[in-house]
């Protein structure tokens, strides 16, 4: 994912080819702790109270989904990239439940180079995490990374 | 926000009367301890290294400052909603760094309540986060949320 161990400028990254983010499974005490901390709606923090709601049982928060996508995406994409800063998520889904133990396999694919300024491109991606055949998250988001540095001749010696 | 105690259901949610969702600021160590877990870019996590970035410092990572907002929200809203599920976030956009210590004040805005099925409502939502008079989160959601009970007439008495 780098070019001699150099974070990839957005020239290099590879527009339309699936990069897989490898699996991550919370536990339901992951699941309850980050959901006590950040959202604490009772069908994910009380697994009693979940057992009777419409989901039957402990469900993670979206948050704690799109957090779970990030994490898998710095891993195997953004850690890699030049990147400047996020801009925008956009139509993040939540098509089916997160439940405690399901292994989330990742997926991204950059779907378009911007090359907005002199010094950095935006790159618009389409993510998802699937568990088997269940889509779990559909997203698209934006980020600024860095531009290859402007080609440059060295003047002739003397001059 | 609640009637009698008990959750309110979507016909009893005001639309297009603003939120006041209280403040949060996160602290510096917070904000390196949420981006190690979960979004380990360099400006996120090492301070030295984010000095030498474009931001000057560090700043915390997009998902923190959603995770900061769904907190803020389901205390002041959806804690006190007949929460179904949230369906989505759409256009969630970061126009300005969230810095350690600034207090992010929050603000939610039901837009608009679809009564989609006989025993669910559909609320679609605008929230923000700000800091003086700086936007550093917007965002709109969809959440479904329980309807009230259809209105039942007793049968007369021997009947």
């Amino acid at each position: 994912m780098t070019v001699a161990g150099k974070p990839l400028c957005a020239e290099e990254v590879p527009v339309g080819v699936p990069i897989d983010l490898g699996t991550y499974a919370p536990s339901a005490e992951e699941i309850v702790a980050f959901a006590t901390a950040w959202d604490p709606l009772s069908f994910h923090v009380d697994p009693e109270s979940a057992r009777g709601s419409g989901f039957g049982g402990l469900i993670a928060s979206g948050v704690h989904t799109l957090a779970i996508f990030q994490r898998l995406a710095v891993r195997s994409a953004y850690g890699h990239w030049a990147v400047i800063a996020g801009r925008a998520l956009r139509d993040v889904r939540f098509p089916a439940p997160v439940r405690p133990g399901m292994a989330l396999a990742g997926c991204l694919v950059v779907e378009e180079v911007q090359l907005v300024r002199p010094d950095r491109a935006l790159i618009t991606q389409r993510g998802c995490l699937v568990y088997g055949d269940r889509t779990v998250l559909t997203l698209r988001c934006d980020a600024y990374v860095r531009r290859l540095p402007p080609t440059w001749e060295p003047s002739p010696a003397g001059c």
